[in-house]
């Protein structure tokens, strides 16, 4: 019994319990199936995993900390994390975490599991052509937008990109929660696509942190976007419920147009126009960039992950126009 | 770099690209945090880890997997995964994804390291004493709600339990995206809460998949969701704008609520006035239950589920009571 303690206290210690603990296991699983090993129970697994990854004494030490954790989930004095009062009565508190180097982990909104480095090649120039009538009236109006967009930000590429993000975190939000409330009404699965578009969204967002690092948005700015927001999610939520179809076709050439945008912003970086300043320290830690990362790595990756969503949300119109439901196909789940 | 073609690939082969990736990136790290390796670059990282993890002839097999997934992704014809014809144009295929015993993994709605084993030793009888006014009337009126669908479920309980899942899942996915969307409107960073209440949504939906191949909804039950359901998301989207305070402590209730509900459950069906009927295979992939495990079973993690979710909303609901942004406490992220 007491090794399945110190396998679980292990994971406990590292990332915040369950979580990690599901890392850690999922890993045992893959390492058993790259070695043909028969899997054994799962504590038994999970052990097996740590024995590998880790000698004794880092165990103990381990242990060690975890049952200081333990310590302060009992504890009824407050904690005071972030300068912030945190009722320890829930038994909440925030797990320490650390990168490769030891270093704390300075984020909230994205843990080490949730950074990636981005496929950069990924074709970035794919285009749908539009077919159908919906794809027509999609990509014209994604046009029109274009064209307003560009009469407003003209060169102004930091900002375009900022503003453009604020719109772009949008429809994966909708869209993700109404297949999550369908999938709740009818009882049904969801093929995995509410978390695909979350995950979109979230992604979206994060373009927007790293941005907002860079670009400091004037109170002009700031009013644009909460009308933008409150026209578009509005505007998207019903797009969303009358026409799937034709909505995800729509971010497609969204999406396409980022990549566009981007593009224009990389070779104003090459050609001098834009400084090509140091990259943010969050987009470092989200996209695994090299320390000394500058702004034109944040932008390919940027770009690549507009590319990727392009793909995603074509592929979503294509089964709507096969006259298929999206949970009959399933989601491209961290496709990045 | 050959190397490092073989890590990535081994990964892609494995899980869907980039997801898996992470993990078995992330993986490195905790492998060197704990044998305190210094950390080499990022690829190097991961294949340090591979090299660990399995011999060349796996590696080899594997980057062979890989370049026939590859090959799929260039073809032209359409693939038939799941009955669905998938254009492949966009290089979108589901990966291949096994159990640890080899089968293939059924579920596309949750990824093996979605899993996790519930946290049964969490105080079940916990309850926040209503203090402030707020309190009162989120208590108040979460009891009066009690009453009523006490009065129409009467001792139904598989069949209260999975109409309350349907009601249960809509919070956190208001909450969320409410959330989401402010961040974006404030250029402001969310502390994790986003994620942290998605993952509550997500979690009360996947009590409700399992409910569903348990009991089979009638169709006045079907009505009555799609009514609530209508209801209940366009009250609570309200109630979160006006008072995400008094909107939390209402959740923390009904969860509170929710594990009574299923100590009752659990009593029918230890007094055997509820069947204990074998548990269906997505609770037992989904929480890593025993392959034998029961409705016993199902019903004890789901009611640790909730009593973890109570745990989150009063913690929620403790934050804005001190005055506080919720971005101002990280959040519990897989905190099960």
């Amino acid at each position: 019994m007491t090794f399945i303690v110190l396998a679980r206290s292990t994971a406990r210690a590292l990332f915040s319990g369950g979580r990690s603990y599901h890392r850690q296991f999922s890993t045992a699983a893959i390492a058993r199936h790259l070695e043909n090993v028969e899997a054994t129970h799962h504590h038994g697994g999970s052990f097996y995993y740590w024995r590998k990854m880790s000698s004794l004494p880092e165990i103990k030490d381990q242990h060690h900390n975890s049952s200081e954790e333990k310590k302060n989930e009992d504890t009824t004095t407050t904690n005071n994390n972030n300068n912030s009062v945190v009722s320890s009565y829930w038994g909440i508190t925030r797990p320490k975490i650390q990168r490769e180097d030891g270093t704390e982990w300075p984020w909230n909104c994205f843990m080490p599991w949730d950074t990636y480095r981005a496929d950069v090649s990924i074709d970035v120039n794919k285009h749908h052509v539009p077919k159908t009538f919906t794809d027509k009236v999609a990509f014209r109006s994604v046009k029109f937008l274009r064209v307003l967009s560009d009469l407003y930000f003209k060169e102004r590429y930091g900002c375009h990109a900022m503003m453009l993000e604020t719109i772009a975190a949008v429809p994966g939000m909708v869209g993700g929660m109404l297949l999550h409330l369908k999938s709740l009404r009818k009882f049904q699965h969801s093929g995995g696509w509410i978390k695909a578009l979350l995950e979109e969204a979230e992604n979206e967002r994060m373009h927007l942190m790293t941005m907002v690092e860079l670009v400091k948005p004037s109170w002009h700015e700031r009013l644009l976007v909460i009308t933008a927001q409150g026209v578009f999610f509005n505007f998207f939520f019903v797009f969303y419920l009358v026409s799937p179809k034709a909505a995800h076709r729509f971010v497609g050439y969204l999406e396409e147009e980022a990549v566009i945008s981007y593009t224009q912003h990389l070779d104003a970086i090459v050609s001098g126009k834009v400084e090509n300043v140091p990259a943010p320290a969050i987009a470092i830690d989200y996209w695994r960039l090299p320390k000394d990362a500058t702004l034109k790595d944040v932008v390919t990756v940027i770009r690549a992950d507009e590319a990727h969503h392009r793909d995603v949300n074509h592929f979503a119109s294509d089964i709507h126009h096969q006259g298929k439901e999206l949970k009959e196909a399933p989601a491209p789940i961290g496709y990045h």
